[in-house]
């Protein structure tokens, strides 16, 4: 029996042990529909109730201000759909950035083949979105723009509040979105000062589970709903509510915003020691830079290919990954649009942290990716590769 | 501490023990992103795949065929509006049952702005539907049919499998959908000989969590996607997949495949014996008819407000409803389809079973529904109501 040492926390990370008790509560015993007018109903929407205040408590915005949804592809989708529908007789262009989560970009490109015209606003080859290069973007025509708040394979922080505010004093109007799936919890940020419309999350990158995420959407920030049925979610997204879900939802934001310091300082310590070590091996390329939010660390070992080294890490328990988990394999288009070569796209290796790391599993990756490197390249050498 | 009588099962129902724990082992242990390359990904991707196999083993469908989605509120809209989005120059017409959900409901009067014309075919007095009405309606610009099952109210099976024969003799390539929620575990059916191209399946009426679904699509049977990101469910529905209760859900299906004989059984005998009281009982209108499925029992007592008795039996421990959860209270579209007067419709009355209710508890809610009826009339007759 291998000991698992996870660095795939960017991709889904380990239901936390309150929040499964309290998924587990719900479907056993809380079970009631929280529409149905009788006590099981309403122990059902109690529950609920105290889970979307958790929610909206590590946000930072009102309860009533948030939508569940099926996850954060269900949120981009339902924002970046639902603002062009309510305002295409506004404007008929889209400002986004060219490393967004494919449930961004995806829907760009759809309303692309729709007559939208989506400006895809390019990273420079460090990573970094520039506000300006957004703002200047701006026009007349503008009526959304969704940029994410960290980028979820390279880690880089994007300058959210400056692009906002740059945006606004150009056209006050435009409906700004942003993907902060990879921040929450790991970013510090104050909606109250963020000044934007819509704000996509979700709960399987900090310790909830997979299949439930949230929409805010500032009060009178309007967006047409994609989905049609019963009258939850105030009708903006229908459907019997995932109580048990949305309850382990509220569990895990309040445990990250009890123990965010302790937890981002145990991955900040990961992340610094891994680089330390890596640092020493020169076959090692950073792509995360160094002001990154330090849950993710981005690197290649040029000549060997991603897979390979994956599955060389994965012999010794390790799970690391080799981009975006949903694109499963293909090239990343994250560090496509950085410029980098192919050769290091095709060796890009993603680390991400969560605070159950330690420095020792720390050690053991860098060991093992280093004795990865010295097989992996001699078996190559010997034409076995 | 009042006994717990929960007889509303048409709107949800607890999860059964297996599928929790399953579902409990999922979020804990084998926690890792079904898209990840690595073994915590490919733990995940061998439990949904069983998964897969165990819900289209009660379906009668090949694995392939299901799409998980966030429930039925999510299949229903992804198939109306997918089916009419791939056909949309076919044709403009669909046919729909004037007392479906009001998530096939809702999409459908959605399309009705979007152009298309909907025909919405009445149940008779008696809650049923005529095969031969959705038939004559059928005509050359008719692109899709979407029929359910099962009604949810009233328990009414409907002729899906005449249906078809008649549609498809008049009109060969009209898309057929059912929304078999209701029937999934309860009405024998098998997929090879209703023809029908897509059918809408839920978890949580089969003991499994709220906050899951599926939808079979006949192989060839295409429609269009409504959600873009990654490409999880082969891109017609991405985002990280849900796979503690797609695994869950496996496991409510194979307990229903197994004892669906034995819950079927209990759940006809409670109904037959509520039916023996309630028929002692002068008082009670019932509503659906004798060869309903057993699942359901809608009455009617007339001069008392469904809420008004729904909260007189909830104070003993007993849950039904007033009509559908969804409806939150809201009058019932499905009796006024009947063309059940305001009186009826407003002292309606659902009562539906699941195979963990007893005759005991049958006994119980009959003592109880004629308490409330001698309580509740005389409180009004002295003016207290």
């Amino acid at each position: 029996m291998k000991t698992e040492l996870y660095f795939d926390n960017a991709a889904t990370t380990r239901t936390a042990a309150e929040a499964a008790e309290a998924i587990l509560d719900m479907l056993t015993i809380h079970y009631g529909n929280p529409s149905s007018l009788h006590y099981k109903g309403l122990e059902a929407q109690t529950r609920m109730d105290k889970a979307r205040r958790q929610v909206s408590g590590l946000l930072g915005c009102q309860p009533e201000r948030l939508t569940f949804t099926s996850g954060a592809t269900e949120a981009n989708n339902l924002v970046i759909f639902g603002a062009a529908a309510a305002r295409k007789r506004q404007g008929s262009q889209i400002i986004t950035t060219a490393f967004e989560h494919s449930s961004v970009l995806e829907p760009c490109r759809q309303l692309e083949k729709e007559g939208f015209e989506i400006i895809w606003i390019k990273p420079d080859p460090n990573g970094r979105i520039h506000a300006e290069d957004i703002i200047e973007a701006v026009t007349e025509k503008t009526v959304l723009i969704s940029c994410m708040m960290v980028n979820n394979e390279l880690g880089t922080i994007l300058p959210i509040e400056e692009i906002v505010k740059g945006v606004r004093r150009k056209k006050k109007d435009v409906f700004v979105h942003t993907d902060a799936v990879q921040a929450l919890g790991k970013l510090p940020f104050r909606l109250s000062r963020l000044d934007v419309d819509a704000v996509s999350i979700s709960a399987h990158k900090i310790h909830g589970p997979k299949g439930i995420g949230a929409l805010y959407l500032r009060e009178g920030s309007r967006i047409l709903p994609r989905t049609f049925g019963g009258e939850q979610e105030k009708r903006l997204r229908p459907g019997t509510e995932n109580s048990a879900y949305i309850v382990g939802f509220g569990a895990a934001c309040e445990l990250m915003q009890k123990n965010s310091g302790v937890y981002m300082e145990q991955i900040r310590q990961c992340n610094l020691r891994l680089r330390e070590l890596l640092a020493e091996n020169s076959g090692v390329v950073f792509h995360s830079p160094e002001d990154a939010l330090p849950s993710v660390l981005n690197i290649s070992i040029p000549g060997i290919r991603s897979e390979i080294m994956l599955h060389f890490l994965e012999q010794k328990g390790i799970c690391v990954s080799s981009g975006s988990a949903c694109s499963k394999g293909a090239k990343s288009h994250a560090l496509a649009a950085l410029g980098l070569s192919d050769l290091e796209i095709d060796s890009a290796l993603r680390i991400s942290f969560s605070h159950e790391n330690t420095l020792e599993q720390v050690e053991i990756l860098s060991n093992a990716v280093e004795e990865g490197q010295r097989t992996l390249l001699s078996q190559r050498r010997k034409g076995k590769l």
